[in-house]
């Protein structure tokens, strides 16, 4: 007999630089793991062809997304080229009361504000490329393009780099299969701390009776 | 190529009541994993035959055990049946410089006191038994004893049941195969703590060179 002891939810963020492979780690993890889902983001941009309304986004107009924010309706936001982007507290909060997890593709500034807000809900994890050599190659893979594009991104990824010491966890993605495995124990391993298992109380209580 | 970061080892406490299960899962654990050691008490009781010096216990005098409380030198400490035992600090700090991690095997009391004196270095795991039939079953089992012995091993384990809150994890004990994976997956994912990777700071500063 499994005793299923009732849990609130956590938050994760996993954050790295490009290049380091955090977004098929994320899919991959989310593909496996049936207890946690995506966050969907608010945006005022206009949705592009294929994209779902509370799949990809929750598209609302500017007035609104103000509206939200004024009203502390947002985990965290940004404005992105002129577009507004954030994540919506009810959701998430709905979430974790019912048991489940929520993973968020945010940046250092995102985990910042976020970290304000979650408090003990908040897992954050940062994954490193393996090597520099490899990060360059990585950025170098992605982008056909100048000399000075290549070097604008570098500058960019050190600069998300340097933020890894603000994260609780952190992963060297020397391998994908291997990093995808660590992250799910850091999660398994989350999921057993005990401020998270709401239904513990319950059962000591009976052991003792 | 992996890359192996250095690390500070951990303190991990397994607590439980008698009859959870406690002593074969770490002696499983200590088994299974080369990176994990037992402590080693210091004690002022005689060595029982067949004991190691050193590796049972360390036997020292009344008065050096003194010497040693006095001088700050134990982790903690307790006097069971007019003999005392300690945790020496030394052996374990060497330790975990090395990056080698240390299991404790102390109750509730050994462990808040341990608790003041290694601060992030402590890991704590409360593992609690499936259900009370089954913990009474297991004392019973243990114990070819008249009905108010049972009941005396029921009062000290409901005492060091309601100490369960304040522990860092919360494990039940239904099988003992998978609550050993569960301590490893603990373990794995807190030696991936952030603040434990004592090389990422020098690894993260070559990436951004």
């Amino acid at each position: 007999m499994s005793n299923d002891i009732a849990r609130r939810g956590l938050m994760l963020v996993l954050s790295s630089p490009s290049g380091a492979g955090k977004t098929t780690l994320s899919r991959r993890l989310l593909a496996d793991d049936a207890a946690i889902t995506m966050s969907v983001s608010c945006t005022t941009r206009a949705p592009r062809k294929g994209e779902v309304e509370g799949k990809d986004y929750y598209f609302v107009s500017p007035s609104m997304f103000d509206q939200m924010a004024q009203g502390n309706g947002f985990l965290e936001h940004a404005t992105v080229f002129a577009n507004q982007y954030g994540t919506p507290i009810e959701p998430v909060q709905l979430a974790l009361a019912q048991g489940r997890d929520v993973l968020f593709d945010i940046d250092w500034q995102g985990t910042q504000q976020l970290r304000q807000r979650a408090g003990d809900d908040l897992v954050s994890i940062f994954v490193l490329p393996p090597s520099h050599a490899e990060l360059e190659r990585r950025l170098r893979a992605r982008a056909q393009d100048a000399e000075d594009v290549v070097q604008a991104r570098m500058a960019k990824a050190n600069n998300e780099i340097s933020h890894w010491a603000e994260y609780d966890y952190v992963v060297i993605n020397d391998d994908l299969d291997s990093t995808l495995d660590k992250i799910k124990t850091i999660l398994d391993a989350e999921r057993m701390k005990r401020g998270r298992q709401t239904g513990i109380a319950e059962f000591a209580r009976k052991l003792m009776d």
